[in-house]
């Protein structure tokens, strides 16, 4: 029978009610002939309230016993979900982390899944017995329970959708799917039916939280269909999916944005191989996620070097390029913690050319003035004030034809 | 070094402050020399809670899940003790029942332990480190979690220091020990430095409730020693050990009472063989747990046959009597539920005769009349009317000398 892995997160398992709504959702799959394994998560607030007793408990607290209070959690709601299946006709059994078992890496809080073992699984599918998986963790090197890191269930129901070979991975969230931008900010975004991998990832880690970015690299890289729906309506949601399944590609797919964003400019660093390293590496030192870099170099071998990162990385960031200054030899350090960087992102793109000049002549048209460009091969992304943001984000959904009918 | 299993309650662990202080305790055996093995059972209501879930999700539900989901409340203590721990600088881990591991029944909710494989951990303790154990569960022959059933803390510590041949086995609660009487009715009450196993044995099943019976009788067969002692004054408990141990027997150790008990007497029975089991048959089938037995044989081939059980079983065991009357053609059927249990207790009596008399007369002395007596070899117990319960539990212990010096 087809297997189908569906995944339910915390404020869709956060009391006994949710629960069964879910499960209502799972028994809907059953009857339509699916093997199900249903990936849950912790009850809403649960998993922080646990964090906090460890926290409250230990300060430089072993991520060994962090991993045991934690996994608790999930243990509980799998348990619960088990029976709400049961109690609707459906054969149903909870598995823990190192009972099927997901073998993780030994980085405890951290974990990666190394292996996923569904042999035993897969003799109680044919036994008619669906499974409810405790999300977020598995079993390490020492035998002891490791879990995933926040937002780990996602990618537990991803690798056992792989390690399943199963048709869908279904996530059910609060959101009911994926839009061409947030709608807080353009009443007129539309929910997309398909959105390749690519995309997003490039929607994802541009603030659009639908996914964790983890989840949808390891869904493309093993070919895993993800359905993002809502797990309070009835509603189709959007599907994650490779290229080849998008017939009509469109050229932009969505408009994304980063409100918190700073610039930084070193102006004039005397130019010599190996000048970025020495700029990039006392920045990774400190901990400061460098996003767009842009460097334009003068006649006069002087280079004006620009980047972006978060707004709260700023003073790290300030304060590791002055204890650099001697090196570097900048003649200026000029900071603007004002920006906003919008993006427009469609594989489309790769065939058209065209979508930037089209969203500078959008922008400018709105007299929206760019500070820095970058781009790649599915994306165009630019700073701009941070006061035009949302003015921005609605000029270009609009420029690119992305409104619900 | 030698070995020590201390065991908290859900009281002692009922939040991160009282956590903490169990771990200092615990703290204190460690720097004495101890290797210590602590189980703790889950936060004081959390096990209420957890099977509140699970009885409002599934209405018959699967034993296996409510281990699952009931497990959980001890995962979470023993990892936040571990972290106490080493916050003190007691290097410790904890250990779940599959990880050690703790073999049980299949018997999910109500296991028992078949075995405990503690080679893992004496290797631990050789590398200094503590253990710290959830209680009341094990892992079944099928491979998942398995509960002790309520109280199966007490029985996951003994059958630990029976394992690692620790050399006592504290039990931390909310009382300080075992005392003569129940304080409350008699305030000069004593707490008892040493009681022996069958004596707790004969005290627990009859109201003392510090101890679950069957930690004692484990503990009984293991040799091991048991103390119970407070979790929240640093005060001597009471050791619960061999005879042999004891060199000053008393020859009564404690007066205990049972409230609420009823006597029921089936009056002119046709006497014949095999009438106590057509009578005991069915009150054991409706599940009456019947405590006192007597049976007066008259001259006239007529039998009465009187029997005591808790009152909120007289419904159930008058309803399986009066069914069966046709065949036990019983002349009349006498419930008198305001009646209570008085016993006396102590190993001294096996060498002492004279004891059912003394308590009788004292007894006499105060007015109260005895309704039915029965014996064993360390015990005597009445049923009288309850109005006299507290005068009789203070008559006998001033009578057999029980007071607090």
């Amino acid at each position: 029978m087809p297997r189908l892995v569906m995944k339910f997160g915390g404020t869709s398992v956060a009391d006994l009610a949710r629960i069964r709504v879910a499960a209502e959702k799972v028994k809907r799959e059953v009857d339509r002939g699916y093997d199900v394994a249903v990936v849950v998560s912790a009850m809403a607030g649960k998993t922080n309230e646990l964090i906090g007793w460890v926290r409250d408990t230990a300060h430089l607290y072993d991520a060994r016993e962090y991993d045991t209070v934690v996994a608790s959690g999930e243990q509980v709601t799998s348990g619960l979900m088990a029976l709400a299946l049961q109690e609707m006709g459906a054969a149903a059994r909870s598995w823990q982390g190192w009972q099927i078992p997901i073998r993780t890496t030994g980085a405890h809080g951290a974990a990666r899944i190394l292996e996923i073992d569904t042999t035993e699984m897969g003799k109680r599918f044919e036994q008619g017995l669906h499974a409810v998986v405790s999300g977020f963790q598995g079993i390490g090197p020492d035998g002891r329970i490791a879990t995933l890191g926040r937002g780990g269930s996602d990618t537990s129901a991803v690798a056992l959708a792989a390690a399943l070979g199963a048709e869908r991975c279904d996530i059910y969230t609060d959101v009911d799917g994926v839009y061409t931008t947030d709608p807080r900010i353009e009443r007129r975004a539309r929910k997309l039916d398909k959105i390749a991998y690519e995309e997003m990832l490039e929607l994802a880690s541009l603030g659009a939280k639908v996914l964790q970015t983890r989840s949808v690299e390891l869904a493309m890289r093993h070919r895993v269909r993800l359905q993002v729906l809502s797990s309070f309506e009835d509603l189709p949601g959007t599907l994650v999916c490779g290229e080849e399944e998008i017939v009509e590609k469109n050229i932009v797919n969505g408009v994304a944005y980063q409100r918190d964003e700073a610039k930084i400019t070193l102006v004039k660093v005397p130019d010599r191989p190996g000048v970025a390293a020495a700029i990039f590496g006392p920045l990774a030192e400190a901990g400061v996620n460098v996003d767009m870099i842009v460097q334009n170099i003068g006649a006069d071998g002087m280079t004006d070097m620009t980047f972006s990162c978060a707004t709260d990385e700023v003073a790290r960031a300030r304060a590791a390029l002055e204890a650099a200054h001697e090196s570097l030899r900048y003649a200026d350090m000029v900071v603007d913690d004002e920006v906003a960087k919008i993006s427009v992102v469609g594989i489309g793109m790769r065939s058209h050319s065209g979508v930037a000049l089209q969203m500078f002549s959008a922008l400018a048209a709105e007299g929206i003035n760019i500070k820095v460009i970058t781009t790649s091969e599915i994306k165009v992304s630019v700073l701009i004030d941070r006061k035009y943001m949302e003015l921005a984000v609605q000029a270009l959904h609009k420029a690119f034809g992305l409104e619900a009918a």
